[in-house]
């Protein structure tokens, strides 16, 4: 079955970035969680990335701080669906979110909500339940629980 | 084979997001285009991402301007990978940026870069891709094209 | 007489939208509060905006934060007038305050102050006086009690 | 019948401040336009709100860039609802918008878009359709015409 | 002597706009502390405004947050020179900062940072000592204190 | 009489510095004009600022962009009141603005619109009015003239 | 003597670019240009990177725009004083200028201004001046002339 | 050897700065640490600048906060290198980025991220390895240990 890797650039990003684990794993996606940077262990990023897709992996989820390029490396890196969370390290995240969604023309990055690492495991899910109609339908109940949830409000 | 859905909220929209269907051309990667919008003709735009699934989409590429909430309906109301092109119609596109990328915890939209068409339909094609080594080895040449062109500089 | 509808995205946003409540009740103004969302309940959500009028509401008003497209829904299914109240959540609230009220031509939003529900109610009331002198002059009671408290000051 | 006052705070907003006059125009409904400064003409300006009520308007719409005032001073001296539109005249309307729209609690503007002068027209419509039913219809034909045009996009 | 007034639109602002009389009292200024409101109490304020000169005040300083009107208000019914001083009641102030300086042309507000009450005062004071020496000499041994302090840092 | 100082940091910001000279001039009161830069030539413009006061000059009006330090330097070598002019030179002048506003507790630079150099000059008048009746009376007649003009609008 | 290594993200950055190329010239101090990009052409980028020292640069100048991360490549595998120019491909530079300077604690990247290359140039020249006399004099030399270029305004 | 300049606006910043200090003592590069104000103390300032190479300095780190004009005055009055640290004392650091970042054509300041003090350091250190190879061998030492704590993350 597919795998999804959690990047993140810092030990500090673990409280925000675990959501995307606990997540992944209330779906029974296997998942890693690790921590590299683009800056300060460019090296280990870059092989993290240029073997992902060999080492099992489906999708890449990345989450930095700041000058957030950890997405960015991934993706320059892989072939694979990258999908970068932006984290309000500074300036309440608005430069993470500029650095990780105003990639340039041919290098995507799927970016989500700053400090957003539950929709990106739920849009890891979504692509995988693609092919996996169990996840389709694990997805829709989530979303009727999320519904519930929400209603009783 | 896979296909991918292209709407846009005004027919002001197209010249950009043409170019997502231009790029999924160039894959062989079959797609409509089609204009509808989540203020304007909300039952259109529901009704389009109720069905996506059953119509045999499997990515959903979304660009709307200002208060753009068309990657949001679509996401709203299908459990398909939904990707968001926000578009500089005004404020230079912050503010369908923010439209598109501040999703609440649940409903994730995958945001690209403001009015980055084509990169919304590649990354379609890499979520294409991982059922299918063909695309993957087209978005390989891609890959080397564009690092070759860039070069050339 | 007239009835006021107080729809918000979450939970969470009680203690800022029942503040449009307490308003309205202190001007004897009939209204009801719930939790619905555009993207965790859009089919509620629609339903609710679809059937304000005949439900027998005058004015909508609607607080949602980040992405806040619940206002923009209401505009989208319903033709009466809709308050939209942009919330804090993140950004503060510069996202909420540019998805409520960077509408497109054709559907508006009355957008107030970020978090101000308050206003929202007196907006609602406002409107509604203008075929009910008595509530004109309540509200003209409610700016002579102001400008004494702000003088007090 | 009712009618709107529609003011400007220079002749230099008249090209996008005119489209409120068209579009109340297109729905009968009777207006007047002026120009009037919150800062160059203080008591033309507060004088006109003062009288508004009495003067036989129903609604208020107020069009400012850069500090813009007007609408503010409109609702300070009246208790009509008021309708701001913020313009571009610098900053790309952000001053205009954040000026006109963080009125403080107590005295709301209804902000709509930066130079949303067409909705400014069509949620004083909304507005005076509550008791007018001729109105409401006219509306429900200008949004399937809207509609149409979009779909024809 | 000369005399400055000191306005602010609540009196929530209290704590902020008192380091302004402080920093006069220091001076030898005479001056006073009034609440008003642009929006809340405008009558009261054009009446300040219009009546400040022959009142006897040479300086007005206006603290306001948000849509900060009030040092427009001031300047558009006085000819006396108006400090404006935005305070950080929303939006960490930038909102009351645009709100303040985008004055249209031929209405100046003097504006100075962001609760920045003892610069205004200080302003104030560079303003009355055009005509009064021993005014400048006292700015002078406050700069001169102020280098000592900064130096001891 | 009294005489004011008009600095610019570059020969480029001419075109809307000089509307400060102009609106001087037509209001008869004696200014020069002259172009110094905070970085460029920071000897030349503390020599200026040292001297302004025995130089004659009553109040000094420098209009700087991008990191426009010019009017801060003044107000750190001068006792005289200073007044920014922010240029949008980059960013739409949001750089000049914080940097000629925000400054440090001690040392004001009072600061009007971005580009609104004829507002620097208004200021400087109004300041000079306020030992000057013929100033005043001017002033008032231009206040006449612009409520007419806006009224014409 | 030293070389300066300018690189920029796309061949459309030349037009700013070659100014920094020109500066060096002027000041006699080799450098080479040449086009790569962190996201386009990783690969490149990291080799140019980690054989800068050894290939005889002394300092590396990198120009991007949008999601800028070339200079952070060039920081992050490059022990050697890195200058970054954000330019300003689109939000007016913003985003470049937030992803260029946010860098991590432990990968400095020296950012100057948005499309700021000739000052990058310059900022090089006074780092290899401090071991180049003749590039202290040339350096006091082009700030003469400057002085004198601004003084003529 | 090599000696660097820490200075900093006001005795406020000393808790950020010292980590400029901390760090070059961690390399053994002298270094004095001096509070002085381009607003508040212009003469120290500018004298300190005027004399740091003849005073055995290398390179200038200046940070300061809000309308930080300090690296901008170090840069006007020396030859060498700057490096500009903005403090975020309001508006999260965004005024002081913009004021230290965007200086003129002609005088650059090496500006590192909000807060970043260390960094700067480290381009200091960078900086001086350019001719102290024992500088270089520490950097990549601290490197090598910045690697290994965030992969300990």
């Amino acid at each position: 079955m597919s795998k999804v890797a959690i990047v993140m650039g810092s030990g500090k990003d673990r409280p925000i970035m675990e959501k995307a684990a606990t997540t992944l794993d209330s779906f029974g996606v296997e998942n890693t969680i690790s921590v590299m940077s683009a800056h300060k262990t460019p090296d280990v990023a870059l092989a993290f990335a240029e073997n992902a897709a060999s080492d099992g992996y489906s999708v890449i989820i990345a989450g930095a701080g700041k000058a957030a390029h950890l997405a960015g490396v991934m993706a320059a890196k892989s072939l694979l669906p990258v999908i970068g969370v932006p984290l309000s390290a500074s300036l309440d995240g608005m430069d993470a979110l500029l650095a990780t969604v105003q990639m340039p023309t041919g290098v995507p990055v799927a970016t989500v909500a700053i400090d957003g690492a539950t929709n990106a495991a739920l849009l890891a899910v979504a692509i995988l339940a693609l092919t996996n109609p169990q996840l389709t339908a694990q997805l829709k109940a989530y979303r009727d629980r999320l519904a519930e949830v929400t209603l009783e409000g």
